[in-house]
């Protein structure tokens, strides 16, 4: 453990609210010398898959120690449990319901918990607010050196989803999904550049990354190295490619959000386009 | 006083501006050990029932020793009082409007002092930011172990405003109001279990819980436990009864926000409810 | 330096991401015992006047020896400059794009340098969030109490912009420019009370504020000594002319943003409004 525990919170409470303000209360009435750190609270209300996505984009960051605490809880108060996981250099406290599945893909090796232990618990236990009553106290007790076992016993039956990979249709085209749309408007694409390599090479080929109707032709090493009105691809910090324009909002310039598809082709236009261009004489 | 201060921070400033971020640099420069915690930047803008809210649904969750500033000050550069309040657990930095009523309510004894120590304000005292000036400054020195009595006397005649508690017209029908609409469209009532304590019990009578024209029926434990388009109750984290959906917002089905009159009528359908359904034939 | 290094950040990353977070999270893997405050993360995207703007409004209100983190950075992953600057009292981390201007224009000296050691930075270093991977780096490494010549060079060739000062068109006549809105609503303007020193003495002459063709002729205390529907000024607390209402938005009630013109006229009314006065007739 780092010599000062560190605790990091992602939720999608907002910041409207009192709620992050009441969890961080009762963690620092536990342990006081926590040092805790805000990832995300605006992580989509109820949306388990955009919870993990920060999660996986921020978690490995971290100093090894560090325990991650992540309420995206839309079963709250249902028979869900809670759990602690361990990795290598992390813990996780988290309602049991796939929201830590990036971590289980990331991990090699992972110890989950159902935290059983009611008298860790703050009380009486709200059936609505188990940030505060339930997971809370989990990470601050854990930070002050409470050994996981503790806590509840393994479990094997934690639940967890797979990650969308991209449909490789045939040797010229891959077909992905937009999984984020960021605070500037970039539309994060779950297809990395492993998934296309030859258009990654020397000499590539022409392609197009089309996306609601639009084609995006070529990929640029920055934002900046884009022209303002112009569409264009980058290897994002995600490690995905990411569609953008500079200084703009390329989601808003394609009228799209999560969720839409994404193809890649590679080499000379697919017949589907050709149909599309003739149907239109 | 806890080995490390806590200094938490409810402002209505929101998080658009360098307000906030000027406040934590003031109190770091005359505590660099102080550990600063937001509870809640998105009060309503000059509204101090909203700041009360926030604040009593947080305050006691913090260890004792936390000072709590509490910058919700439409009044600023008026001839409102800048006030330290010390309860059993905890010290209370605010400008004296009534933004602590909550705080008086719940506490059994609390000291009062009008903070006229100009020497500790940060000069010059601009006329529109006290949160920078005044509030930070007072909240800093206390937390560096300064005496409450070197601030300012004891007054009694400070601000304060009675919390609106719902009317009971009968035995069978309560009217209350909604305090707070939270990020997940959740619409927050004052009207507790104890209020209406027959619809809790065993085997309860049949009730209605009236909201905009609309009619809700059923209690259920968690928001997990509605359908996704049912409109039901819930008792809620604040202790309090709250109208939701599962996974969706209350508010936006209601057409309703804060303010709005909430009935629960015990046992069959009052008169006036009747006459609604004959005025349609 | 201070005993306990402290961070400040401020960026256009907004909150909807994990940006910030996965910045702290590099920074405390270099330095665990850093103090990360935040002073403003909605900075308008790309904008590095704004950018500018709020962070001399904060930045001399942090202890001395504090590290202050910007990154509003349109340029990223081309080949504008990591920066690290040393004045009396602070260091600053930041890309070479003109965001440290009005610290430039605040302190009597700097030294500039442009951080070229690459073996401060996270491998591999990403072409779109130099945040993560370049500035928070260097910004723990300062906060370990690295000395800034081990970084890189001095350099002269800086960027900056100068700020818009007001133009004073006759003795009479002074023309400026809202450089913010504030949360609020409240216009901040380029003028201060020293462009405009008559009107600010004992018995001033009538004035005209004018602003998207209204006409403030009042100059209060505060917000608060104002009437709810009426338009003033007030000398706010970034010491410049703002022009506002009593717990209302005057953006909304003159309907203007960033960037709009400003004059103040002193004396009797120019002939420019008698001419809109009597082209109504």
């Amino acid at each position: 453990m780092a010599a000062k525990p560190i605790i990091s919170i992602t939720t999608d409470f907002g910041e409207d609210d009192h709620f992050v303000g009441a969890m961080k209360g009762v963690i620092l009435s536990i342990n006081a010398d926590a040092t805790i750190v805000d990832i995300n609270h605006r992580v989509n209300s109820y949306d388990i898959f955009d919870g993990a996505y920060s999660l996986s984009q921020s978690y490995h960051l971290f100093p090894p120690g560090t325990i991650h605490l992540v309420v995206v809880d839309p079963g709250v108060g249902s028979e869900r449990r809670p759990i602690i996981v361990q990795s290598k250099d992390y813990r996780f406290v988290a309602p049991d319901n796939g929201v830590l599945s990036m971590v289980y893909e990331r991990e090699e090796r992972v110890e989950v918990r159902h935290a059983t232990a009611e008298h860790f618990f703050r009380k009486p236990v709200s059936n609505t607010f188990h940030g505060r009553d339930i997971f809370s106290p989990l990470a601050a007790w854990l930070s002050r050196g409470m050994e996981a076992e503790k806590f509840g016993n393994v479990i094997n039956d934690y639940a967890r989803f797979t990650s969308v990979r991209p449909k490789h249709e045939n040797d010229a085209l891959v077909k992905g999904v937009a999984i984020k749309v960021d605070k500037f408007g970039n539309v994060i694409t779950n297809i990395a550049p492993a998934d296309v390599p030859q258009i990654f090479g020397q000499d590539p080929p022409p392609f197009y990354i089309r996306i609601n109707g639009h084609e995006i032709t070529e990929i640029h090493e920055s934002f900046a190295a884009g022209e303002s009105s112009e569409l264009f691809a980058v290897v994002g910090s995600s490690g995905f490619i990411e569609i953008c324009t500079n200084r703009g909002s390329a989601a808003k310039a394609l009228n799209v959000n999560r969720g839409v598809e994404v193809e890649v082709a590679v080499g000379s236009k697919p017949v589907e386009s050709a149909a599309d261009i003739s149907s239109e004489s």
